[in-house]
């Protein structure tokens, strides 16, 4: 079993030496705030979704991110040939499948992106991933109604079918490609207080992914070193304004040896 | 005469238990912020306005915001769409006419909206809301040249007319159903230096809304919450940078007691 | 020559007495900060980019900000029709051709604005500069992988072909109109790690273009101006989110005696 505290210092480190290029399709909500967590971190953000240049901005990036929580109907053409034609250069596809479940437009469209493209990453709320098998599953809007325990079982079934990796996020980190089951224990109780921290989960992740090639420990790491800069920023602020802020100060201040110390991952 | 102050303690006290979901169809330029005030204080904010899943997702709200601020054509179909559907189910709709005046598609999309809605709330500054009436009205982009007290009176005919709940922020604040006129006069300089301040008035006037069926009250003490959080923040912030971000940390801070003590609310 | 520490102050003292319109039709990633930014130090955004509204908005307004960083074929419409209109009233044109040089959709957008509108300046980082002339300019995403001084020469030519001023942001500024050459090294390290730096310093441009009909000296007062709340920024914070916070107050705490005082700005 390799050990992911040492993967985690290196993925960080690697990410501040290589400023890899991510390339994000994703919610109006979130835009400025992720954008952020990536230059933070050491990455270089760049939001782009018009069908006429998708295809050649991922050309150029190390990760391409695909987040649904504003969709409409021309973002997901966009969505879908960003991501075959990152699947067709093995650039890694992080999908964000957020308020899956909540309404058909959002389930329909998790469910084409997931048939139309190569995925290395699933990364959701145990609602959004729960839906991504049982129709049945419902979500309160882009907030999740079951626990990540509740998830895993089905989380390991998707991700052996689809052959991808499913990150379920929450309380405590659930990740898996069917066969390897990770948890993650860093965090703090005000990323539930923030927009966005989820999908702030997935563009790290994305990062990570551009510099390792190994989605599960990729995933892994990634959600360690984002659950390790929300300790950070819990202890210096007292309410979500200053959490937000002090979550971009940590991404940026946390060393890669600071990682490797604090990550809490655990391996099945 | 109702006792406003209990109201408005009870009105955050329920907000806080049952989390309502808020559906926002509004503008770019505030989705972050307004998400962000609404998981503060302890709603559930959901952006959607794909006209596919407008109706969907309506369906399990607390209560509907529709806000202009950048609208186009498309937009606002699905806010009609959204509208109809709520008005349909009886769920509160809050309208924010961002900038009407000031361009012949804000002011005429405001009067379709009202027309093909049914309308609890409208929120805006004097001269939006004079907009409603008098054409020749004019607004500086989305900044008011009129004052409270100048739309006051003509801002109670106009509810009068239209059944609804007219709000008026500025300095300080007024609040009719024609019938009823009610000040609150909580609030701080700063927030008139932050952008989408009255987006924020907006739906947390829709938060208070989802648990409470008067709309005076429920924009009454919404205004006298968000005004107090305004206090709150101007004591610890000297510019707008930190005051928007004190703002956050206030809302969610505030306590139903500290509300019920702070709130400044003047019936007629 | 002259003194352009004075006109400096002059400026800004000029925008927070007359509070100018600034009409921004810009991207998702900025739209809150920019209009934050604007509000801080005085001025008044509106974003407003349906094609339908977008000439009424530019009528009322004192300067143009044109910005391509989320650009889609039907926003270049509406960028074109807006600019046209600034160009018949003389109203100031500011552009920001984010990523041009990363896709022929973003170059030939940009190659299309210069041609159709009269801009006043433009503003990019030294590759988005560069893509202006020469096609085989690659941009990183959105940043730039040239130095200021590798695209000073380029951009004395251009600006003398397109009759328009040039401002190229970097660690020190460089703004032209093909026949003056201002230097200004106000700024600090901590810019480079905030999303939309670029995009800020673009609308304060317009801010100063809206109270300045000198486009050189609005360009080069407006980067020191910009450049000095970063030094301000940079000395109370330790991380990029704290910085970006400290930033909007700094854009509202500088008074007309600090910028003379505080601005680094040469003429050759």
């Amino acid at each position: 079993m390799e050990n992911l505290s040492d993967k985690a210092a290196q993925n960080l480190a690697a990410v501040r030496e290589k400023k890899p290029l991510i390339h994000n399709i994703t919610n109006y909500v979130v835009m400025n705030y992720t954008a952020n967590a990536l230059l933070a971190m050491g990455a270089s953000p760049v939001m782009a979704h018009a069908v006429s240049e998708v295809e050649e901005m991922v050309s150029i990036a190390g990760a391409l991110v695909l987040n649904i929580g504003t969709l409409a109907e021309d973002w997901i053409a966009s969505m879908i040939k960003a991501g075959q034609k990152a699947s067709e250069l093995g650039t890694p596809i992080i999908l964000d499948p957020v308020g899956s479940g909540a309404t058909s437009l959002r389930t329909n469209s998790v469910t084409r992106i997931i048939r139309e493209t190569s995925l290395s990453v699933i990364r959701g709320n145990p609602s959004e991933i729960l839906s991504l098998r049982h129709n049945e599953s419902k979500t309160k809007g882009v907030d999740a109604v079951h626990s990540v325990n509740e998830a895993g079982a089905t989380a390991k079934k998707i991700a052996e079918e689809l052959n991808t990796t499913i990150a379920i996020t929450g309380p405590a980190d659930f990740i898996t490609n069917g066969e390897r089951v990770i948890h993650v224990s860093n965090g703090h109780p005000l990323m539930a207080r923030v927009t966005g921290t989820g999908c702030t989960a997935t563009v790290i992740i994305a990062a990570f992914s551009a510099v390792d090639d190994d989605p599960v420990s990729a995933a892994a790491t990634g959600l360690a070193f984002f659950g390790l800069a929300g300790e950070a920023a819990g202890q210096k602020a007292s309410g979500p304004g200053s959490f937000m802020i002090e979550m971009l100060n940590a991404l940026y201040e946390i060393t890669p040896e600071a990682l490797k110390a604090g990550c809490k991952i655990r391996e099945e």
